[in-house]
């Protein structure tokens, strides 16, 4: 019987503990699931960032260590890991932020807040947007989640541009990268969407220098990690018009601090870290396919790189 | 050379006039475009609904009335029209359409209000919505508007119900049709979008019995025609609670009147009839292909069938 360990929040425990036995039976897995074994004794640790979890050391015997988020830069650079780290890729996650990011970068393509905004009486007809054909969209970031976001937007006849910092090859984006493709794929975009992962090469891609490639009026939409963009150099960009709205999920200091400028500002929307979230039942079959696998001698799904950091 | 005369309002003069000589003359044709030929001589009329030509029966060389748009019910039972009419089918108005649609699903399928209007400072995290797998949208209307956007839906993993009076068969979508049908389509829908064409069987189909069917807490997305919706059952629908939100593109009278209860309900949004617009350039040339049908002998495009009304 493996015993694995679950390490996240109390309220992560409600959510999981019957999903991951259901998902540990179906996979005919002989688990025994507990939020209190010894280190030494434990098989697995399912883990979440923000749970309690900091040293690593003691759980001598742990094969991996199954994370149920898709972000893991806070625990990548931690000495103490010395065990597999692997990162939770769920296709419910990935459907959720197609879902997310489509949404909003239709709300800014079609101008939809200057009617739920503005229920005056005033019949504002006559100023219609282009179509998606005409509107250049660029994903900053094309791993899982960006790609399937590029080719949703893509199947709705936006113009999408996708760049990463290795060479990438999507199916019906126009796929740029390293740093001269940085600056074509930013050069006159309409809306960018940020969905790199935070390393020490993504910090501020969005600063001053880069958010004045954009077309006059751009829409940022970051989905990703708060740290890709420069705040300061975004309510810049924001109050001389250079951006036309940001619409943000993610930032440095989550929940975003009451008096931060971007709750404030007329045209940020502020959401609350729910671009994609884990559904419990998808991401438990995952779980239990990497236990299964480390059972069964198989490598791991997943596996974070620590050099690259994800 | 062929006299079309121009009969639409002065402001659509100004947006047609250079797309329809461009088309025209990228056809081949040889034609005399005006807003003031004599009717006697008139070989085609270019029309829009909300134009000044009512009647039709000094027109009697014309061989064909061309709309600019692709509701034609407030003139198709015009006793002096005796000429074909075509309605414009336009695909830069199905991908606005689909875009609209898909856009305004997206924005209540996410809740994207509560985050656009409560810009506070509270950071609403914790409820996370189902996946679009998980959000049944039944469309009544399967026609060339409706089939597309059904089909973006479905593309972005929602679960399609589609409905015609008539058998229907629309790839990745559940088509129902006739009176028993309808009952089976809004039964439990959590999103309904009109798109039917406005005729006699089609007025109030959304009434208070009808409404009834769907989940509690629906959303009601209208960008066909204002009577296919009773007005008044759906505000009490959005009193009680039945429906969560109404969001109007189309109404019984346009511009909606201010002190309409439209405009003052905090759950209906109300948009100028934006959803799909034609586009000049795309319906010049499907203008031009008519005019060049008519010239050559053969079919015209998209002639409406006065029995059906569409």
């Amino acid at each position: 019987m493996s015993k694995v360990l679950f390490a996240a929040k109390p309220q992560a425990w409600d959510d999981y503990e019957h999903p991951l036995s259901d998902a540990f039976a179906k996979a005919g897995l002989s688990v025994d699931l507990s939020r209190s074994h010894a280190a030494a004794e434990t098989d697995y640790i399912v883990f979440a960032p923000n749970g309690p979890l900091r040293d690593f050391a003691p759980y001598v015997k742990a094969k991996a260590v199954l994370s149920l988020w898709a972000g893991v830069e806070t625990i990548v650079g931690n000495p103490t890991l010395t065990q597999p780290l692997c990162r939770l890729v769920d296709p419910g996650l990935t459907r959720g932020m197609v879902e997310w990011v489509t949404g909003h970068v239709l709300r800014h393509h079609l101008g939809m807040d200057a009617h739920i905004l503005g229920q005056d009486g005033i019949w504002r007809d006559g100023i219609s947007p282009p179509l998606a054909a005409e509107r250049p969209v660029t994903l900053l970031g094309i791993g899982a989640l960006g790609a399937a976001c590029g080719q949703a937007l893509a199947a709705l006849g936006f113009a999408v541009t996708g760049w990463s910092r290795q060479p990438k090859d999507v199916a019906n984006l126009r796929c740029l990268h390293g740093a001269d493709g940085l600056q074509e794929a930013l050069r006159d975009a309409q809306v960018v969407v940020t969905l790199l992962p935070q390393t020490a090469d993504t910090q501020n891609i969005l600063n001053a220098r880069t958010l004045a490639l954009l077309a006059k009026g751009a829409f940022v939409i970051n989905p990703g990690r708060g740290p890709l963009i420069d705040d300061e150099a975004l309510l810049a960009a924001l109050d001389s018009g250079q951006i036309a709205h940001a619409t943000l999920d993610v930032f440095r200091r989550e929940p975003l601090p009451v008096d931060h400028p971007f709750w404030a500002h007329p045209r940020v929307t502020v959401t609350p870290h729910i671009a994609a979230t884990t559904r419990p039942a998808t991401a438990a079959r995952i779980i239990a396919e990497n236990v299964r696998r480390g059972e069964a001698g198989l490598p791991f799904l997943n596996v974070v790189d620590r050099q690259l950091g994800y």
